[in-house]
């Protein structure tokens, strides 16, 4: 895509509000607009990073036997009433009235899972279920600060697993816990798996699944062996005490929560009476698994971790590109670069392609170092007909290359 | 995929309170589910169906040069009261409160995507802006009676342009309304571009996008010579007028509106003052359009226009699979059939496998029938090893293929 068509350019100055480096960085590069606190347009840049993780994750659980559905986001009072979480959830949830008739927005949607299965199921022939969604949610947050790591207006891919036994859930469970670190594996980070409470959810120990980030708002207790992590809100050890297995002392790390997963049992099936006729006759409720990644708290996740002082550095297999095509303007040269685009584009190659006039080559080389696609192509005189210099965005290396070989090393 | 593991099955009655055929064959079928009036779950096939019209749309608004984005669904009052539709559209919004700030939820987004551009646009050089969405509407309706035709809460593509003149505007206008009347064709439906009032939007003629179906809500004056067609809401002419080119006597029937596309001018861009500086250096109003397709509403079009007495007759371009298959239980065929599945999948065909157990012939044929995948195969010990029995399912007419000679039929 020519740059000079897409909506919108690059900002010099990100708003005074914004002290969270993903908003700074997510807004000046054009890939996210602020419409209110905790609230944001995705751009087009952003759309793409967005679509790139959304198909990670839709690949990651499908493999796991679960089924694409969508719920809606507007709920009746009466399903929230019979977990009781209409009260309960109060503060986090925002409310409606329309016509007489109360309505919460989704804030999550294991009541709403709950009645559809209570509906379609009757035996246990018809278990398991693993059905999950992308969608909206909605939670009020108090503090808004920051960026897309905490919205109150959020995209959020959430499974929701139904069983007849603890031991199939279990199973399952474990199942989602390794595809959950291979879907942040894939979008490029290291996720640990650490203990923590339920919140509104639940009060029995739930996962996290946390990226070490100095900017994150969580804190742990882990072993660098990977044995053990708890959320320090329920950690009862402390920094420092050596682990069990010999790993060497415990430390204490701010972390971002990517994802977690819950094990209910039968404490909502039971106060919604979703249960199933068993082989000898006899009525059972079910058991209840729920599994949540924060789609656009990923793509916060990603800035935080993953940028220098001049802008992003996207990992490759999320970047919204995967060329940066940079004309260093000349009338001479356009026909080079007109034809390198075709053949990058005709080679299945995503190519933003900063094709605008009037624009100097630092000012190109500085929004491509902001928008943080992992390679950058120059076309220029220097580098000569058929030929481009290229740049991985993580390094300051350059080499001037055949487009042949920088199309076999794109494509390797 | 296995029908087996598919969830839901599906179910022999519709609920009593749905009087539409495109709800009772989607609830049966196990496309959708009904939360409650008016909202509906996509189940995995309904889902499927939807994720295939997407697909096409999004293509057709990316041939026009529109980039997608994603809007958020909740918006502060006081966008919506910069154009007076705080109040002017109060009937048909949700709204709702909260920490003592008010708040509308999406239905439509005319007022966020001026507020998006005002921002980041400043002199004509920035225009136009052609950007587009897939998201949730809600709308309270008064009746919800029409299945997923119509729903308080439903899937919409909005497209939003905006241009530096009126010229720039229609010609773009005339663009987006040839990529839709493609988009209606590639879905499968013939569209009828008729002309209709504005309703909350604007007081200007806007353009509805019709299919002629006989359980539709509005009705329409057109000439099947296809160079006339109005609302009967605004037509000044009548049923059975000669067409003025000679093409006969118009027509009066009844319609589904699957589209429209609205030309606001400057309308709306005088009240949000979204402006820009010409090369003049005079400061002028941009003008807007705005393009939606109802997501939700095409998949009930669709099955008010395709289907029998026993069930829906998917056009292949959107049908949830490729081939039903259909297994005629049996230990000695079993091989046969897992052989076929296979076959079929490595060729990269989007196969339903009704492996159930203990269900007659008789029972997976109704189901593949309400389901309604274009075409169904069979196999049972009459067809032979490395045979099937091909049925489309808009035919009678069944053949026996080998299964080379159906998969080159699959893949023409």
């Amino acid at each position: 895509m020519r740059y000079s068509k897409l909506f919108p350019k690059t900002i010099k100055e990100a708003p005074r509000d914004e002290v969270a480096i993903n908003a700074k960085y997510l807004l000046r590069g054009g890939f996210i607009d602020k419409l209110m606190a905790g609230s944001y347009t995705l751009l087009p840049l952003g759309k793409r990073v967005e679509q790139k993780i959304t198909q990670i994750i839709r690949e990651e659980m499908n493999k796991t036997g679960a089924q694409e559905i969508l719920m809606p986001l507007l709920h009746p009072k009466s399903i929230w009433n019979e977990t009781g979480r209409w009260d309960k959830a109060d503060e986090v949830m925002y409310k409606l009235k329309k016509d007489d008739k109360e309505f919460a927005l989704s804030f999550t949607h294991e009541e709403i899972f709950l009645d559809l299965i209570r509906k379609h199921t009757s035996t246990y022939r018809d278990f398991p279920v693993k059905a999950y969604h992308f969608s909206t949610k909605f939670r009020s947050e108090l503090r808004a600060k920051s960026g897309i790591l905490r919205g109150r207006e959020f995209l959020m891919k959430d499974l929701y697993s139904i069983h007849t036994s603890q031991e199939d859930l279990d199973k399952y469970y474990d199942e989602v816990r390794d595809a959950y670190l291979k879907t942040f594996e894939r979008v490029g980070l290291s996720a640990i798996v650490a203990e923590a409470a339920g919140g509104v959810f639940t009060d029995s120990t739930t996962h996290e699944f946390q990226v070490l980030c100095e900017t994150g708002e969580d804190e742990i207790i882990y072993c660098s062996g990977g044995d053990f992590a708890q959320n320090v809100e329920i950690a009862k050890v402390s920094e420092g005490k050596p682990c069990d297995l010999g790993h060497g002392p415990l430390k204490r790390a701010k972390v971002i929560e990517v994802g977690n997963i819950f094990r209910f049992g039968t404490s909502y099936s039971e106060k919604m009476d979703v249960s199933f006729t068993e082989r000898s006759g006899k009525k059972q409720f079910t058991y209840l698994g729920s599994y949540g990644i924060g789609v656009t708290r990923l793509i916060g996740t990603l800035v935080e971790l993953f940028h220098d002082d001049k802008g992003i550095i996207w990992p490759k297999e999320v970047a919204p590109f995967d060329v940066h095509l940079v004309h260093i303007e000349d009338k001479e040269t356009e026909p080079w670069v007109r034809d390198i685009y075709k053949r990058l584009a005709d080679s299945g190659i995503d190519v933003l392609w900063d094709d605008r006039e009037n624009v100097s080559a630092g000012e190109k080389f500085a929004d491509a170092d902001l928008i943080g696609i992992p390679v950058r192509l120059i076309v220029s005189k220097k580098t000569g007909e058929g030929r481009v210099e290229w740049k991985n965005r993580d390094s300051e290396k350059t080499e001037t290359l055949e487009v042949s070989e920088a199309l076999k090393k794109l494509k390797s």
